[in-house]
């Protein structure tokens, strides 16, 4: 990856906002800026410099991961001597991301300067300003992204045969995310969702022991870390056959989550995407049961900026990276999700996530 | 998990410290104090009553999983809103754990009260209330940490005919996972670490692709989710002969490690069972390999109180769960780690980690 453009395009914008030093302690922004994957650090950025803090474990890792910073190994606190080296750069204030930085952070920085600086030399930046710049992915990024995407895809399909009534949900999830590590995964991007039956009325329903149901909706959700890169995706099928209702609810479903992959381009604002798979439930009657956000940014995490909201303005630019992924939540009875990753390009955009969507009956 | 019981203990504190209402949204509090899972939730607790606000994804779950407290669906913030009923429950002071709340959160917090009170009505916890809590664990916790910590021993046993020269890392860690996962883990309680050869050296050296060496150290460091409590432990073995430096060496961090868990027992300070393990590296020359401190709590996160660290004058009480851990790193050459977990009893101290520790060579 290349860190040094991240870098640059960072100071540029500190040049434009008039900032003259940035204090980063989020690990993914340290990461994305210079490399460096360990657990405790403070990236230290004025126009000139770039210091990376972190403490002894990470002595070797440090030198061999970080590019474009200089490593100094913190023998007390790397947040405290971040903080103090920044002051004595000669930066007059130092800009940090109060989404990502706790009130008691916020202290330790504040006994780290000269006292009389206290309540001044640290000030909150208006907009997450390395979230910003991950928000657009390059070139090297999207080929990660389309790899772990694809993983995703051949994960699904490998776990299919395995979707048998009387199998635990949890074995599901098991056999799932070791193919993941089979296949390369770094591990999961977050906890596999496994919900049959009723349980797929729950939008967050991780994997149990309850056992695969003879007949309903089995929905997963799940996603891999490839080369510090999240996939996400989801896919609900059915155990026997529906009923018609089911798969009209099906139906309704796919069509919203196809009508907003259809609305996603550059210049379009997120809360359109939004709109256009809450317009279809809401024809079908069933928009009081899509509960959530049609989507949301991914990347180094696996949820990122910008927000497919209602009425959120952001507007998608070629090379963010969305997930599409509304779905219906019926108490008791059950729940439907379908879920794709999408990179906006210049003329439209690309779904990352190739599996079927039709309804799978097993 | 009896949380009526720790929402009584935890009112007990408030009265103590004359604190009339906490707002708790470190989600493995509010999991602890009341038994919700969901991925966003605030608490709010006074003397009389107790509510927890999250939102629409988790009508369902919400219901199903707490105890003790109201369950209410926030329209739009489940933290605005849980800020604006404890203003209106007649509460004078609102106070909050600053490790654990941003300063955008308390932003939004402070802007769901009424103007006057802004500035002062939510004041930080000195101490951090139901982390003081946790860090005793009840008999029904204990059971459960000690299944866990017993499924990674025999996970540990199950996957060392595994480690083969020529094996990938990360298959050590995808079988090692499968394994959890097949015997009823929720879920690793961190990425697990297989640092082989030179590589050893790295105190967090997650699975890579390289293959395991002929000859050479492997550590294995990873813990499991079970029952919603992580397990921790580490064991470091040799592919075929270690030389007699590294033998010593791995002897003199075995002995350190016996004499930290030697050393663990009620009305013992921390930093007393990290100078155990300190001074036996001390005095086989090897104290400036070992950069990190000995142990740490374990619970429902990874990392709970207390530190087990140089100088921590924390006292050990029966029922808190700490690791011991001690390692040495020498760069370029080899590492080495030992970790077991142990509970803190009225007499003494009980190892959960049975599995062995003498030098296995493979």
């Amino acid at each position: 990856m290349d860190h040094q453009r991240r870098l640059r395009a960072l100071r540029k914008k500190m040049r434009e906002q008039k900032l003259d030093s940035v204090l980063i302690t989020h690990l993914p922004d340290v990461r994305y800026l210079c490399g460096f994957t360990g657990s405790n650090a403070a990236l230290a950025v004025t126009q000139e410099r770039a210091v990376l803090f972190t403490d002894g474990r990470y002595t070797a890792q440090a030198k061999l991961e970080t590019t474009g910073a200089r490593v100094v190994i913190a023998a007390k606190s790397a947040l405290g001597e971040a903080c103090s080296w920044i002051e004595k750069s000669g930066a007059r204030r130092a800009f940090y991301d109060p989404q990502n930085t706790t009130v008691a952070a916020l202290g330790l920085m504040r006994e780290a300067v000269s006292r009389r600086r206290q309540q001044t030399f640290f000030q909150p930046l208006e907009r997450p300003l390395t979230m910003d710049l991950r928000m657009v992915k390059d070139a090297e990024e999207l080929l990660v992204m389309e790899k772990a995407a694809l993983l995703g895809c051949h994960l699904f399909e490998a776990v299919l045969p395995h979707l048998q009534p009387g199998v635990p949900e949890i074995e599901v999830a098991a056999t799932l995310e070791f193919f993941a590590r089979s296949l390369g995964a770094e591990g999961m991007s977050f906890e596999t969702i496994v919900a049959s039956g009723k349980r797929s009325a729950f939008p967050h329903g991780r994997a149990t022991e309850k056992r695969l149901p003879r007949r309903g909706f089995v929905t997963l959700d799940f996603g891999v870390i490839l080369n510090g890169y999240c996939s996400d995706m989801t896919r609900t099928v059915y155990l026997g056959r529906p009923s018609k209702a089911e798969q009209d609810a099906y139906d309704a479903v796919l069509a919203a989550q196809e009508a907003a992959v259809s609305a996603v381009g550059p210049g379009i604002a997120c809360g359109e995407v939004d709109e256009a798979a809450r317009q279809v439930l809401r024809n079908a009657g069933l928009d009081q049961y899509f509960t959530h956000s049609t989507g949301h940014g991914v990347g180094i995490e696996i949820h990122e900026l910008p927000r497919v909201a209602a009425k959120q303005d952001q507007v998608l630019m070629p090379g963010m990276v969305v997930t599409i992924e509304p779905g219906i939540y019926i108490e008791g009875k059950f729940g439907i999700r379908i879920e794709d990753m999408v990179a906006v390009t210049k003329s439209g955009a690309r779904v990352l996530t190739p599996a079927p969507k039709a309804m799978i009956q097993l």
